[in-house]
């Protein structure tokens, strides 16, 4: 079947479109309020998460309130690691942790690719449900971890200030550092290709925190399993989009890591990132999430701001360009401003 | 009095050394058992920092376990605001708050410039008491908040994780915002010239926050108040530092902002930040301090392999670099590795 709106896919193509495409990153939240009655319904995030018609709900909440031209499936960055048996829990206010983080050499080693229609079933149940609950009207985003990120919670055991733990272990001993980046990427991998036959019909990798490495740790620890993954998953024409933030460093390297889109974050403009990356990938971003916080006039004069940067830098054309924040939404975020947002990007960027 | 040691200075100055200088941000900090004790004994933070005996005991206890080449003045970037009545507090485990953030226009109004040798007399005190406890050994650092890192907490009233505020404020009303930034930026000017004169011998600046601006906020709302300091702040031939986390992007434009160097976080080789500003500006930086929790081998290899990074970007010459983390250290950090940075940065950096 035909999508009713194929601006988002067309977007990453680079091919023209009538405008601008948006979707934002924790588009499906908290700062929803009929997220959080779903949420209470569940009793837990994880709950939520598990339960594919709760997943299905909450994804298409914001598509109900705003004209968004993708969903993006709900889920966690770190179901691959719970289904690898390290235990995820949440800590309200607190974010994720694991029961059993990897402690040594033979908890690596441990470590094997879980089968995806079995423990991770409930994740392809969701994608398969929202995406005849779509039925058609925009497509839906799946999602994945970063290897470098996913393992950095692994190691961890949660969330971390300065990731210690992952990164005395990237130095102190690279090779169990790289036995365990490559069993996640090949379960990033597996988890992709299972999320795209059951539908999913644009996928992303989150590197949420390879921004925090340092550009030689980042070359050797996050940058080739990136490219393992786009070079290995076979995904037809279905685009694969790369997000890491605070990653103008290596705008030239993921434009040349055969992924279709790179997600970028406010600290560089799209000018830049569009001229450094030179039409070889698509590129979404980058409004600073708090802009959100700011008047809805303030809103709109951001949104063209963001607009005209990349078609700045990308030779006075807007094809190419996804519109997104730089980094995901916060739950005191008003729903209104969101509106604000979207109208702008596809009244201003009309063609 | 001539120094001892006035290799930190001559670097800043592009000269030649017998060794690249080294320092630590936050070298005086809970990672020592003697900071404890005095933390313990002062009863609060803030009694230590305002204090003036303390704050040389803990100023002085680094250099006693390492031969490092500058100290720094222990304080807070927030004595600032504090003086300016905002009522500077700090809860264990949650970092600094005000009682009185600002929440209006007519609060903006209200702020003036503190007098330096009253408000924070404790502060000159404690600087003459190090230079004189010092005794010519090695320079001492007196330090600020930038204007926009300190006015981050005058709005949000304490740390925050977007910043959403404060950014708010810049985007819904910029010229409250510039009055504001304008009256801390002459405090700031005042506090760095009572320093000079109670006789610090090199003047740093942390921009801590300025990184989580977009370019064109950083453009508008930190970059000109730095540059206004580095011009209007009467200093002779004391160097003045600009510390930025973040600030990869902003390297040519913080050049040529008329300071002698420029601080630089880990997410940027020294090797393009030297390239990049091209001999303008003394370059100090830029390990990970997570690097720290490796062992004292993998220590030694990370440290030099960023003093190469920078002789690769600076035609080969080592001249022009203060060894430094890219951010301040952590309270589970182990002295003996700091030991073996100190040791590796001197020995392997020999001319």
């Amino acid at each position: 079947m035909a999508l009713k709106n194929d601006r988002f896919l067309r977007a990453l193509r680079r091919e023209s479109v009538d405008c601008t495409p948006v979707w934002l990153m924790r588009q499906a939240g908290r700062y929803l309020p009929e997220y959080r009655a779903t949420r209470q319904q569940a009793g837990s995030f994880l709950g939520m998460a598990m339960t594919p018609e709760l997943a299905c709900e909450v994804t298409l909440q914001p598509l109900r309130r705003f004209p968004l031209d993708a969903a993006i499936l709900f889920s966690d960055i770190l179901t691959v690691p719970n289904a690898m048996g390290l235990g995820l829990y949440f800590v309200d206010g607190e974010g994720p942790k694991f029961e059993r983080p990897l402690r040594s050499q033979a908890d690596i080693d441990r470590l094997s690719v879980p089968d995806m229609e079995t423990e991770l079933r409930y994740v392809m149940d969701a994608v398969r449900l929202i995406r005849r609950e779509l039925d058609g009207s925009v497509p839906l985003i799946g999602f994945s971890g970063s290897p470098w990120t996913i393992a950095c919670y692994m190691v961890e055991g949660g969330g971390s200030k300065d990731w210690g733990k992952v990164k005395a272990l990237a130095i102190n001993d690279p090779a169990a550092m790289h036995t365990l980046l490559g069993v996640v990427t090949d379960a990033v991998i597996a988890y992709l290709s299972a999320q795209h036959a059951a539908g999913a019909q644009a996928l992303q990798v989150f590197d949420t925190w390879g921004g925090t490495l340092s550009p030689s740790m980042y070359r050797e620890f996050s940058l080739p399993y990136l490219t393992r993954i786009a070079h290995e998953l076979k995904r037809g024409d279905t685009p694969l989009i790369l997000f890491v933030k605070g990653n103008a460093a290596h705008l030239e390297a993921l434009a040349e890591s055969g992924a279709e889109g790179v997600g970028v974050d406010w600290t560089v403009t799209l000018d830049e990132a569009a001229r450094r990356t030179a039409g070889k990938i698509a590129l979404q971003g980058n409004l600073d999430p708090a802009m959100l916080y700011g008047s809805p006039d303030a809103v709109r004069s951001q949104v063209r701001a963001v607009l005209d940067s990349y078609r700045t830098g990308n030779g006075g054309s807007r094809d190419g360009h996804v519109f997104n924040l730089g980094h995901g939404m916060s739950p005191d975020m008003n729903p209104e401003h969101v509106a604000v947002l979207v109208d702008e990007v596809h009244r201003y960027s009309a063609r």
